[in-house]
């Protein structure tokens, strides 16, 4: 992502796909509904969930606290089957346009992001 | 954002606002076009750009490249009026909903996700 986009850096608009991975190897990864367009879930990716995400079709990530390559839905069957990967500009963040085959929440929620923050407390949001 | 979704953790379904900066003191951000629902770009935020953002309704956020806080659009006046903050499961990103005043992109486009990964290469897509 760009950090200060109102800052005059050079404009990066080339055609190669050179992604800039964190200090940690990570790209930030965020994961939309294809249909509803909704945000489902924020992730991390290094190099290799990257390049298992873009050969097979199915979102991968890096579990920071587990330290390890993870199939989203590995387990509960949840897979996002991605169908577009956006790049940011300068190609430290990722858009992964989705069909969830599931909800995406380990909540059962359909998104992550079922609360809106109002007057200092969380509310649910219809999911 | 919920590093594995698939493991079994204890649901967290509180209404109580307790944001998770990670070891950086950070959150992730990803804003979105209130009308559109295209996802515009994603930043950090610290403590003091969140609590900035809910405030002033205007998003603030942290650059890790020069280690400070700046608010969107401060020089170009691109702000990004914010309409409703939506917090993850573990409440460690947020996503913006904005209204832009102008480009969200330094290259001068409406998203920093302007380009599409197809076979290796990034094409860019209709702005």
């Amino acid at each position: 992502m760009t950090e200060n986009p109102d800052n005059p850096v050079p404009v990066e608009e080339t055609a190669r796909f050179e992604p800039k991975f964190d200090a940690n190897g990570l790209l930030t990864a965020v994961v939309t509904d294809l249909r509803s367009k909704d945000v489902l879930m924020v992730a991390f990716m290094n190099r290799e969930a990257l390049e298992a995400t873009l050969q097979s079709g199915i979102a991968h990530f890096w579990s920071r606290s587990r330290q390890k390559l993870w199939q989203k839905g590995e387990t509960s069957g949840n897979v996002l089957r991605v169908a577009e990967v956006l790049v940011d500009c300068d190609q430290d963040a990722v858009v992964l346009k989705a069909q969830p085959a599931g909800p995406a929440c380990h909540t059962g929620r359909r998104s992550c992001f079922y609360r809106v923050w109002k007057d200092g407390s969380l509310v649910k949001v219809k999911d």
